[in-house]
């Protein structure tokens, strides 16, 4: 495809510390459509955080504020281009009492490159009950710099994990970017830092195969602060046919569950 | 809205032994266009499960035979009306090397009563490993008669199952109806049986104030006949601001992971 098909409606930059800020600051083209304009410099691939998190504000935008998002679930259809921009086409499948759902397709080049269905609510109160106990590790004391493509944080490792992997399986990250106070903003960079896919490392090993994820499901149990330490701990569940899924928790300081995740990936195989 | 509005399209009937079979051979109306027309005669209310393997059904219809699916994520919208049809609509995300991607709508009256993207592949050779222990159960010996709303599904619960719950959290469950070889069938009828959302008795015990399902999650590791018996092993996960989660697995008799699912529902709030 041509250049000029592409006018410059972007700013090429280099990723700074508050790049997932800049990133998540989405253009509005239209009421339903969003326009993605955080084109680095820097040569990185395209990370599936980056468009899953952006699909996951676009959602939002068209959802009353009151509304805060409560799940999501998203497939990766084909890998993007990080070096052009990314249109955000929301349907409004409903607008109930206190709930509302989206459906949201991100686009490069005439493809669906990402979709993502979420859904958002105003909060009610009912038991607060939780069957998920947090790890027994140590606080977020050791830093940990292996994250080179999740921009805007940073990582500490626990004194339970192994000798530090390319990618441990559990550890703590905090973003350190200025989110502001807008929870959506919060929870999609919790998303974006939930998609660092190494939930298969338990199972398999530092050298597995992994490859590209295939989908990826978040619940926020409550809303979360993504500028304060969260513990992600991640559980293999199977691989097989080419495929691994694995599930994950995330867990504030004080051990609260704050989110569960799943994502599947491939695995052993070369290609989609 | 006037009855008039909807020529008889389908034949009302009494759920048999085949109400499953049935209820899945949806008539095809354009080539991403499907109707769901097995309506019932008896007060039953609208089963989410049944519009959710619909839909699946009906993204698969659209896909090469060869693939076969490996996931699925839906969001139930709207309660449904059980006593009309229900017209689905596919979208083509992609059809690549041996995965092929789809979005379904499910619409009556005009309205969007749920949304289901899954992915389907050849399948491919991978390492086979496995995370999940199946639970020490007994066999399924113990026939189980109460999940009304599951057509076509005999129960069976095990020796370390509680007091017999209305809705126990892990029981065997197989398919009576007339599946034949379609590996697609057994994937929505593993489906259907998996929406019977009992996955937070655990944590709340049957009394717990579980409302409607919000979303659906199933990972198919590899291919299953629904119509042996398999093992549903549910544990919750969270509740909270009215609502819960909780996640389960799916194994064969002899031991193997088949499929794990997800799903958050209403929980301790009235309505939506």
């Amino acid at each position: 495809m041509d250049d000029q098909d592409h006018p410059l409606t972007h700013q090429i930059v280099q990723a700074g510390p508050d790049a997932l800020a800049e990133m998540l600051d989405l253009e509005r083209l239209e009421t339903d459509f969003f326009r993605g304009t955080y084109v680095l410099e820097e040569p990185f691939p395209f990370y599936g955080g980056q468009v899953l998190a952006q699909a996951l504000v676009a959602a939002g935008r068209t959802v009353d504020p009151d509304r805060h998002v409560h799940s999501l679930h998203a497939y990766f259809l084909r890998p993007g281009d990080a070096k052009q921009p990314t249109v955000f086409q929301v349907f409004r499948d409903r607008d109930g009492r206190s709930y509302s759902a989206r459906r949201v397709v991100a686009i490069q080049n005439g493809q669906v490159i990402l979709n993502l269905s979420s859904s958002f609510s105003i909060g009610s109160t009912g038991p607060d009950l939780v069957d998920v106990a947090m790890p027994q590790v140590s606080g977020p004391t050791r830093p940990y710099q292996r994250f080179h493509r999740l921009f805007s944080f940073e990582g500490a490792l626990t004194e339970t994990d192994v000798t530090p992997l390319s990618r441990p399986d559990r550890f703590w990250l905090r973003c350190v970017a200025d989110l502001g106070e807008d929870p959506l903003l919060h929870a999609a960079a919790l998303t974006y830092g939930s998609d660092i896919s190494s939930g298969l490392v338990r199972l398999h090993g530092p050298e597995g195969r992994r490859g590209p994820s295939l989908d990826h499901a978040v619940w926020f149990h409550e809303p979360v602060r993504a500028d304060g330490w969260l513990l992600q701990d991640m559980r293999p569940e199977r691989t097989g046919a080419g495929r691994g899924l694995y599930s994950g928790h995330i867990f504030t300081q004080d051990g609260r569950l704050v989110a569960t995740f799943s994502q599947e990936s491939l695995f052993g195989a070369p290609r989609r």
